[in-house]
């Protein structure tokens, strides 16, 4: 979130680009595009509006619409290929890595879709068939077929003759691949190992086993595994634990990044919306989530209609209201991280959530006290009025400790029920310290002052 | 965010263990440990209240717990190393990389930072003092100094040589790094390159000339770097493009998950917590958050206060007005939402900040004019209170309009004066759509109603 370099040299770019677009001079968006990587032309593609989207599209290097296209976003690929005849798309993915063509074309119509396939030779059709048979994130969609395997009883010297022979080794190799005659897997043997070891020693003497990660792993685990092993590439296999290809640290970075904004965009209900989403789009997506609000909302205020008798005799009461709400959505929403944040990262189980709910109870409760001692100061000293000050005070450490236990029993029961607390967390949290709020601060007020 | 087998086991794991600790049998936990990676004993440790951390950490198997320290975050890791004497911590540092010893030492009192560095080899501790003198969440930071360097004039087959020779090849090594005499950088000899090229060739011919990565770029845009060109390693050089080392891919992965972490945790006003952070702690952290919010709430309600002779005239008022101020706060974030992406991601600039605006203006108001007319469809079905409904709507979509321009308009000053949005821009932004909320809504009732 920090400013930077690199980013103010982004923003710089897009602005040029933006400039060359408006003053008709292609030329210069021309040359600014060849410095520039394909995730960079994508990073930029992302942040212009739909047309000048198309006008950059046809300025860039054909050679790289391939690789701009797989770092895209899925929405913003989407639109562009809408426009592409299926000889381009054929064109675009010759070069790509299947795991990429596989991204690239499942969003296509069907009839597209076999035009690529019917352009490719036989070898890589069935690999993409393999890689398309798994569904959207899992491992076995996320893997590429470009492995090299090596039997575990040849010598290091013939493995090094094969490697002369195949005369290039795929990016982000730091392994090879080890697997019997009916192609299991049985581990892996670093690259390094076949430069600095015995050549006469065979695979089998210098390779580490290892089992490989099943072809239906989810992707947010495969992650996970890269995350604490370490790894650049790991093996994929099926459930009879033939080889099937492998992952690169590089994909399994864009899986948690997509992760991490998932969440982030999750919480405010713009999942699927980037800066350009066409207006009517946008309004299509936030509309259920603002209208389900709206109900929720309603609640809230069904709970102040009940007390319309005590606000009609002390209307400050309407005024101070709304404090005693807002401080309870804001520390449920501090439990809620927290308690979001233990789930994803699977540190909370049935034996310390007890732990955690004691934690945020005494947190709510002294916080409450603190500020409910604030609360009452400032009424005596600034209006003197002890008595109000009291029951808001009072009301405040009751909302607290109601927003302590709704902030980690409500993603508790979202995700036993199978739902991501992400998502509805954060609105069915307000709803009730918004509820609790008004009802015990007005409650509270009817009994002690009307 | 997803259920699945891996955090299922996590889970269990920590269910067993918090078991055998109670039952007070240590050998079933130690059994448990064992078959443990460091960086999933880390995650174990995360998840337990602190007095079952320090019983955990005790039964750890004594050559991991440098690994282990090296993969906990800040907080969990100050408080066991206070624990430790001096001579213990020199133990448990011995074996790590430069950068993970920098991380955990510089947390240290200085006498036991001597300590360690006194026990060090006088080259290790020149490393060492060479990482440290960078600033946290730098490339010079983050980089490890056991990179392997050859000269561009020597030949493959002496480079093959020279690899046989140190016996071993650091993790994570894909790429030799190319320099001249003075020890400058020049570029990568990819480690695949030194297989299977010509032996006789030189490793100038078979070299990728690059650019190193300045030691004082932010960790961010080291990330960015790293997930833009798909790298595993790079160099990091000094202002005199002298090499001093290299950032390895699984570096960049902690990195990426800290900094989506820190956002997620900052928008909530919990950064430096978990779950088990003690209850004072938490409170001191919380509590300075809840009374600027309390400062907040207080101007809204400021804006109420002024309305109180209408309200008291028409108290179905009191009950409706934080309907209208809650559905601003909530579009409001969602426009927040997608304004602090746009910034993160290095996409929104001068020239496109009005495209943005414009466009989330629009669909502020076709959500308004939506809402509005299901607000006013409730008001006469359900109410028979036309006019009512009619300022319930006609407020909502003043308020959308305004969220609208807040979400955009807050981060982007935010971001200008420095300050990190992500932490400041949700309370603004309620701030702004709960008083403009009560404002509009009340205003329009005193003009149209009383």
């Amino acid at each position: 979130m920090n400013d930077n370099t690199q980013r103010e040299e982004n923003t710089l770019i897009i602005d040029r680009l933006h400039e060359s677009l408006s003053a008709d001079k292609p030329d210069i968006a021309r040359e600014l595009l060849m410095q520039m990587h394909p995730s960079e032309i994508a990073d930029v593609l992302e942040s212009l509006p739909l047309k000048a989207r198309e006008a950059i599209w046809c300025l860039i290097n054909p050679k790289l619409e391939g690789d701009v296209l797989s770092e895209l976003h899925d929405t913003v690929r989407a639109e562009l290929l809408e426009q592409m005849q299926p000889q381009e798309v054929v064109e675009v993915t010759r070069d790509l890595d299947t795991d990429d063509v596989a991204d690239i074309i499942q969003g296509l119509p069907e009839e597209i879709q076999d035009s690529v396939l019917r352009s490719m030779d036989e070898q890589n059709r069935q690999r993409l068939a393999s890689v398309l048979s798994y569904p959207e994130d899992t491992a076995g969609r996320m893997m590429n077929t470009d492995v090299i395997s090596v039997r575990a009883d040849v010598s290091l010297d013939v493995v090094m003759r094969y490697l002369r022979l195949l005369g290039q080794i795929p990016e982000n190799t730091d392994n090879l691949m080890v697997v019997d005659r009916e192609n299991n897997y049985l581990g892996i043997l670093a690259l390094a190992n076949v430069l600095i070891k015995d050549p006469e020693s065979s695979v089998g003497e210098n390779m580490t086993g290892e089992t490989g990660i099943p072809a239906q792993t989810p992707a947010n685990e495969v992650a996970k595994i890269f995350e604490q092993r370490d790894l650049v590439s790991a093996a994929v296999v099926d459930e009879k634990n033939i080889l099937l290809g492998r992952i690169t640290v590089d994909d399994v970075v864009d899986v948690i990044q997509e992760e991490a904004d998932y969440t982030l965009r999750s919480m405010a209900g713009v999942t699927d919306e980037d800066m350009f989403t066409p207006v009517l789009w946008s309004v299509r997506r936030r509309v259920a989530w603002l209208c389900i609000n709206l109900a929720t909302a309603s609640l809230a205020a069904w709970v102040v209609g009940r007390f319309q008798e005590t606000i009609a005799q002390l209307v400050i009461l309407a005024v101070l209201m709304p404090i005693v709400a807002n401080m309870g959505g804001v520390a449920g929403s501090q439990t809620l991280t927290i308690t979001i944040r233990g789930i994803a990262l699977g540190q909370l189980s049935k034996s310390n959530t007890r732990s955690l709910l004691l934690k945020e109870i005494g947190v709510a409760l002294l916080n409450g006290l603190v500020l409910a001692a604030v609360v009452t100061l400032i009424a005596i000293a600034g209006f003197d009025q002890p008595k109000l000050g009291l029951i808001v005070g009072l009301a405040m450490v009751l909302n607290l400790f109601t927003a302590s236990l709704a902030g980690t029993l409500i993603p508790l029961g979202l995700k036993h029920f199978g739902i991501d607390p992400a998502v509805a967390g954060g609105m069915l949290l307000t709803t009730v310290t918004d509820a609790v709020g008004f009802f015990t601060f007005l409650g509270l007020a009817t009994l002690l002052l009307v």
